[in-house]
């Protein structure tokens, strides 16, 4: 059986654009499966080659990831006014013309989504969408640049001053050679209008965000803030006050208890206050060629079909229950010497392997505290039942398991 | 004029029905104005009181948030045969009888939304099924039971025990008079199946599940696990391997780069991992009535209508640009006596009223690092131009803002 197709036409190509152009050959199985129709890219435009008229008249739905408003406002106002879905993750366009793309999505009765335009993979514009009609959005905080977030967590870790951490940034990919947009602010600004706009409905431009970046910041205000008990983040702030609105962006302590205190390195996050709510977070990487382009293949997917209310059929699958974990084991021993041998040995046999141990001697006794490499629960629930049964441990193992970071 | 009624059933009075009831009152004008449809109770059914043949009769969409899986279960499934959309928070009934109900929505073909059912106002589930198009989800985290994240929580910041940290949750309102299914793992254990389900299209049923409390957890554990720079969290996990898919809940110790470490209290979260997204995670307050009722009417909405991709028309508002902020000032100056009442008496005329204040000696000089109240940022910017001109301020006096929490 094959399904008919669903056109989708890309225009650029660079880092975001031929990463969606993979993960749509990737997943275009799954999808058709999923939607009933087949995705397909019907071609692609670059700044120096194709004709866009052409690739339009071939398309049911455009990918618009050149950026920039000049020439991607005429390229999307046509596609939207000529009856095409777009996609885009450009946020110049909609911090700058975002009533007059609106309109014309409105006017050719067709969608216009954006969610990779604001905070990479963190899906902050659908869960706005979504939670304004059951609540009265009060107030958004984000973190909604991730160079800048990396340059300040490194800064707060190594005490590295501006220049060394912008460096270091640049070095590792996470920010451009001119870091201009970035780090003064204004990449985050237009974020933040678009977030207004959503929260509030209210028409903020670009150039009514009030901005400051990260440039003056010393290696000095972080340690005082430290001292305090705060942590530096840039911070974007969109909130009803005094019948209107206030969309500001800036550097900011943030106590310790504040969702946003914990969110490091190049990840962006964003909260969503409302009475109703209370609040919600959510976070995660925000910039990345292959992230972004995870975002804008969700709403290529939400275009062609409505999210579903019900999950597909379930298949079957086995359930498996023994699998690999991170033991911390924690034992009660006599105080004598060969202890932590023989225990160490008895793991061995089991094929547990003593990532970190801390003992403690008290008096008579000692504890072991042992962090184990990851190792199969049945492997290590034997290993344990025979310590469990040594003379010289005084009580019942104990043992929880580890989690870490997999990436 | 008048939009056409739609008609919602309420099944359950308790604490999560009647703040529905609430709250679909005070957001029906909002949700007519976007919907375009008026949401209505036609009535509410208790275990004492109505009957349930007759509210279907009158309703377009039930809400069921009876609890448990009898009689859900019988409603649940009459409605959904019955051609009405469901809306519930029944962790039990979709643990346990999930396929049964998703066929049953299938058959009607009507909706069946449950966004409620698995973490609090965290959206989980909707981010869940609208990543999986585009992204192939390898393993979820969650942290989906307030009162053990509560508990948990005390315990690492006092030292309190287990009891001790169970008692004060039962009397702050955390923890239920009879805990079990919260401290054993099972209510976290039901929630993970609905998650594997979503995630991995797998029929986990609940008794499929292992899971593990926390009664066990000593404050000891807790301490050492401090020492290793871990933090104790009651973790649901549900991953692919080997084929198949694994789901189990247990007490286990992250590492602080883990994006669940930092969540704390009665907060719930969830963080989605996928090759092409890195991670998601989304957190929020994990329990409560207002915050489960506001789920379950984002769900309502939802079912009213698919989530638009388009923000409504933009409603004119002033862009206000003086805000109260609390502020930060770093001074460097002489260090002679008078200096700080000096300081203090220019940012009082200026209505600037200092929260906490750090003064530094170095030699002829001093550091004065202030956090100060909140205060028009026009004020708190005249009270700085003053200081830059008094003539024992060494250095352009430096100003970063801080944010507080606000609950």
């Amino acid at each position: 059986m094959t399904s008919d197709p669903f056109r989708i036409g890309l225009l650029g190509h660079g880092t975001v654009g031929s990463a969606f152009a993979e993960l749509l050959e990737e997943r275009a199985g799954a999808i058709e499966a999923e939607v009933g129709l087949r995705p397909e890219l019907s071609g692609v435009l670059t700044r120096s080659q194709g004709d866009f008229g052409d690739l339009l008249e071939r398309s049911d739905l455009i990918v618009e990831l050149i950026g920039g408003t000049d020439p991607a406002r005429d390229y999307v106002l046509r596609a939207l006014e000529g009856g095409r879905h777009v996609v885009t993750a450009n946020k110049q366009l909609l911090s700058q013309h975002g009533e007059e793309v609106f309109d014309a999505a409105r006017r050719g009765g067709v969608q216009l989504r954006f969610e990779g335009a604001v905070a990479g993979v963190v899906p902050a514009i659908r869960v706005m969408a979504e939670t304004l009609a059951a609540a009265h959005i009060e107030r958004v905080h984000g973190i909604v640049n991730g160079t800048t977030n990396y340059i300040l967590t490194q800064m707060a870790a190594t005490g590295a001053s501006y220049d060394e951490a912008l460096r270091e940034a640049q070095e590792m990919g996470y920010a451009e050679a001119d870091p201009t947009e970035d780090v003064t602010g204004k990449d985050a600004a237009a974020k933040m209008a678009i977030l207004a706009r959503l929260a509030f409905g209210a028409a903020v431009r670009l150039d009514q965000v009030s901005y400051e970046g990260i440039e003056r910041i010393t290696a000095d205000d972080i340690a005082y803030a430290s001292e305090l008990g705060l942590s530096l983040k840039l911070i974007g702030s969109a909130e009803r006050i005094n019948g209107g609105v206030a969309v500001h962006v800036h550097p900011a302590f943030l106590y310790a208890d504040h969702p946003l205190a914990s969110v490091n390195g190049a990840f962006n996050a964003v909260t969503i206050e409302s009475p109703a709510i209370t609040e919600i977070t959510l976070s995660g990487p925000g910039a990345g060629g292959i992230q972004t382009a995870s975002a804008v293949l969700g709403d290529v997917v939400s275009a062609m079909i409505p999210p579903p209310s019900l999950p597909p059929p379930a298949v079957e699958q086995p359930i498996v229950t023994d699998i690999e974990f991170s033991f911390y084991l924690h034992l009660e021993v006599a105080d004598r010497p060969g202890v932590l041998a023989q225990v160490a040995e008895i793991l061995g046999m089991q094929d547990v392997s003593i990532r970190s141990v801390v003992q403690k001697g008290l008096g008579e006794e000692a504890r072991l505290v042992m962090v184990m490499h990851p190792v199969l629960e049945s492997k290590f629930r034997a290993a344990v039942d025979l310590l469990s049964r040594l003379d010289f441990v005084r009580e019942p193992p104990r043992v929880i398991r580890v989690i870490e970071e997999t990436f």
